[in-house]
């Protein structure tokens, strides 16, 4: 690798081991290769000499411990310099990256190509890594949201620096790799995703060609109880098609954490907001109890039907319903109250929120949301956000509920009351990430720099965990602080740690990572 | 189990060990489990006497290798006793089955239910396995035809006795365990498809709400080259989401297996059937070189604007298009020369083949392709099929390749060209498994009771194999016959042979089912 890229200095590894919430493991140096042998290589002698090593690919996983290892003393695998785009298929949709490709670096591929083809992109920021969003399973707001089920023919490293090619990628000269997700035999893409089993160097995401027509919609719960009937309302738009992507709920306290910093003057530097006082802000910035966004894709005579029965499924059950395309949005960011002639509903002062969404559903990704991390903090956020060095406070649980109003309503409620409790806003939302789950997305933002805040939220992120898991939601990802905290099934983790002990057995790659500390379930036999 | 379902009775043995090919294996005993509790007690029995154990589902992998096992002497595990439908849900559409629920019995369960949920059938027979058919990755005809891709929630046992839940179904009181398909930490699903790494005892299937609008579309070329205009042609309506399930497009051998037996009389007893012949019968019966089928599912105005799609797209590509739903046909079987008056395309000579392919697109499982097994024969097919019993000789071969026209031609061409060297009908059809894929199954089709058939159908099959792996196409499923034929790339057979002698040391489960016996593929690493 050369000098260059073996950082030792003191000043760098402290700030590696930083994230949004506080963490303990110490980085001793952090290594940068430019190439899949170079990760073999490094794999081979840390082996040799039982060093563990820790990978990641931009280390923005934010809320769920950015770049910090699950470890003590493992050497940072840092793969952002492994950054080539290694095919492209304008006609088949895909495109083949290494790790260190960020969303913002495919998203100015296409456009220099003057591609028609759209990304999915998450909220979290253009300079994320895609292939670490997709291995740890984490979802979009594009028809092509769920990440995982949208790659292809991985190439994976494993512990003892044998590459692994999934699906046709490793068949010379087959010409489906990047095309057919299964392959021949048993099918390993899901081994390399939320695990410790394999350094993922390469794979094929697939992208959606831009439709013909694009529209938006928003709407609002005034009352918090009508989110029930909402989500059962999206369901059969969900199952039959209708919606084809996944559409977001957003409570109160998400929206106005997207729309301003803490009121601290209004509230007279007293936390947490309460409920009562939120009243107040849905009715002077004009948003609901919940707020909902989702997309339309297709031919115009698609689109135009879809809002029909978008309408037709939300009449009643919404307090308000707007459609928003990218003309409208234009005018109305010249005109305000121009929303209000369209529907009665003056979406203008949340407008500057309509933007980054109306992005993020056709794939562009955005700074925006990063910005509501500094909710606690004092001083705005900096034109560069970096909550890892600016001691903003971020803890992401994500619980996956089944598509059905009363789980929702049950699980918000169950969120809300222990944040609450502890002192936090409790920001959700709720993504229908599936034709039949919801992954309600909990934030519990604070100012790490507040002393004792940082033990609260912890003690908060523990209590709310172990509660959901108590009420059969368990969550879709964990953050590093977590891991072994949720007991996995017994034969799965027996399955897992065979694969471990066999390619890995001095435990060299990122130890901890998805394992199983705590004791494992019972074998259950429902018979 | 009692003596009841330890079958020993050579004639039962033998009829096990018929497939339609010829296959070695014979069967010392057959077992039928009734429960997972069982299964687990064979197994445990079984390993600590090193005997080797073959599960079946239903046993009809017609094609593929029927019940016989991959290694000779091992005890067939019949699992058609355990078909219990475990669970239901009408609103968040999904069942939960055992391995030998068939598809009739499924869809007979749907309908005394008046549910409004569609299961996808494939066109093998109703007696078929869902599960089995689910783990060989098998493929339909509605939106949710790619299987393996709807379910959720595995149950599967290992070598070891030992049973391992999938996803969040290993939770105790976790409410999305047959809705969320990746759980949590590394997903393992994939394992238990094509391999012998676990019996599947258990899964969930994701079933489809009825769309208010059904619609079929069949379209023909007259010309063979006119596949590449077609194909091509069809990718941005899978690409778009327009076409929401599989086209399957039959050449002319197909489709006319599918309406007759070989014309012994015309033919004058001569076989093959040459591509010069057909021209009389594609004239005469009015079918095309290439015959497709779609369908197209939603509300009456997403099914009209998709009709439009449809229509533009194939425009000049094709010779022929015919929309059909439910009243056109039940008024075409009633009238003939309807079709005519529609379009100037008589569909009525091949009218009999509608009824079946339109139920299979709203997953109606039917007997009817069965029959075209029996082309080669002289006797007409008796009312229940049973090619093994009946000695049709019949091998599947799908390779799979890109969504191209130019891909399909020469996939085609290589095909066609193979099998009529070795005196068969090259019966092709191509299915758009997905947006950016096609599945070509090619279909040996001979009578077994001819001599010197068998053997000259397995070189064929071994020579069109070959060909294709060379050519860098290869298949998505393998018979019995070709298990360790294909060499699998190096790293991935490496991590099935650790979980292999690991869970099953004395190698008793399905030993060599999709194991590579090969050399394997020498790892590839373009860096």
């Amino acid at each position: 690798m050369g000098p260059a890229h073996v950082l030792t200095e003191a000043a760098t590894l402290n700030r590696a081991a930083k994230a949004t919430f506080d963490t303990t493991a110490r980085i001793p140096v952090i290594l940068r290769p430019a190439d899949t042998g170079q990760v073999m290589a490094v794999l081979r002698i840390a082996g040799r000499y039982g060093l563990p090593i820790y990978p990641i690919s931009s280390g923005k996983n934010w809320g769920y411990g950015s770049r910090v290892p699950t470890a003590d003393d493992c050497a940072l695998l840092d793969l952002s310099r492994m950054n080539r785009i290694v095919d492209f298929s304008e006609e088949l949709a895909y495109v083949t990256v290494e790790p260190g490709v960020t969303q913002g670096q495919l998203y100015e591929f296409l456009q220099s190509r003057r591609s028609r083809l759209w990304m999915d992109a998450t909220g979290a920021s253009p300079e994320c890594s895609i292939i670490g969003n997709c291995v740890e399973r984490g979802f979009g707001h594009t028809p092509y949201g769920d990440h995982f089920a949208h790659v292809c023919g991985l190439q994976a490293v494993l512990a003892n620096g044998e590459v692994v090619d999934t699906g046709f990628s490793g068949y010379g000269g087959c010409h489906a790799g990047p095309l057919y997700k299964w392959g021949l035999g048993a099918s390993v893409d899901g081994l390399f995703s939320q695990s410790n089993l394999g350094i993922v160097t390469r794979l094929s995401v697939w992208l959606m060609p831009a439709p013909e027509r694009f529209e938006a919609f928003f709407f609002r719960c005034d009352e918090e109880n009508q989110l029930e009937g909402a989500v059962n309302a999206l369901r059969p738009l969900r199952l039959s098609g209708t919606l084809r992507s996944s559409v977001h709920i957003g409570n109160d306290y998400k929206v106005l954490s997207a729309l301003q910093q803490y009121p601290w003057a209004q509230m007279e530097n007293q936390t947490p907001l309460r409920p009562a006082d939120m009243a107040y802000f849905r009715r002077a910035l004009n948003f609901g109890s919940w707020n909902g966004s989702g997309a339309l894709y297709g031919t115009a005579g698609q689109v135009r039907e879809a809002r029909r029965l978008v309408k037709r499924a939300l009449k009643g059950k919404v307090s308000a319903l707007q459609f928003v395309d990218e003309a409208k949005l234009a005018l109305a960011e010249r005109f305000t109250g121009l929303f209000r002639c369209f529907s009665g509903w003056d979406l203008s002062r949340t407008i500057r929120l309509a933007r980054p969404i109306l992005g993020l559903m056709k794939g562009v990704p955005t700074e925006h949301p990063m910005e509501s991390v500094y909710w606690r903090k004092r001083e705005p956020a900096p034109a560069h956000a970096d909550p890892d060095r600016d001691g903003c406070g971020l803890l992401w649980l994500a619980p996956i509920l089944p598509l059905e109003g009363a789980h929702a309503q049950r699980v918000s409620k169950l969120a809300s009351d222990i944040l609450l409790r502890y002192g936090f806003e409790p920001m959700l939302s709720l993504a229908l990430v599936s034709d039949r789950a919801i992954a309600c997305v909990v934030s519990i933002t604070y100012d790490r720099e507040v002393p004792g805040e940082d033990r609260r939220a912890a003690d908060c992120h523990h209590e709310l965990l172990q509660s959901l898991l108590a009420a059969g939601y368990p969550p879709y990802r964990l953050g590093v602080q977590s891991m072994g905290s949720v007991p996995l099934p017994e034969g799965l983790n027996h399955v897992l740690q065979v694969l471990r002990q066999q390619t890995d057995p001095s435990g060299i790659l990122a130890p901890g990572r998805y394992e199983s500390q705590a004791p494992v379930l019972a074998k259950r036999l429902a018979i």
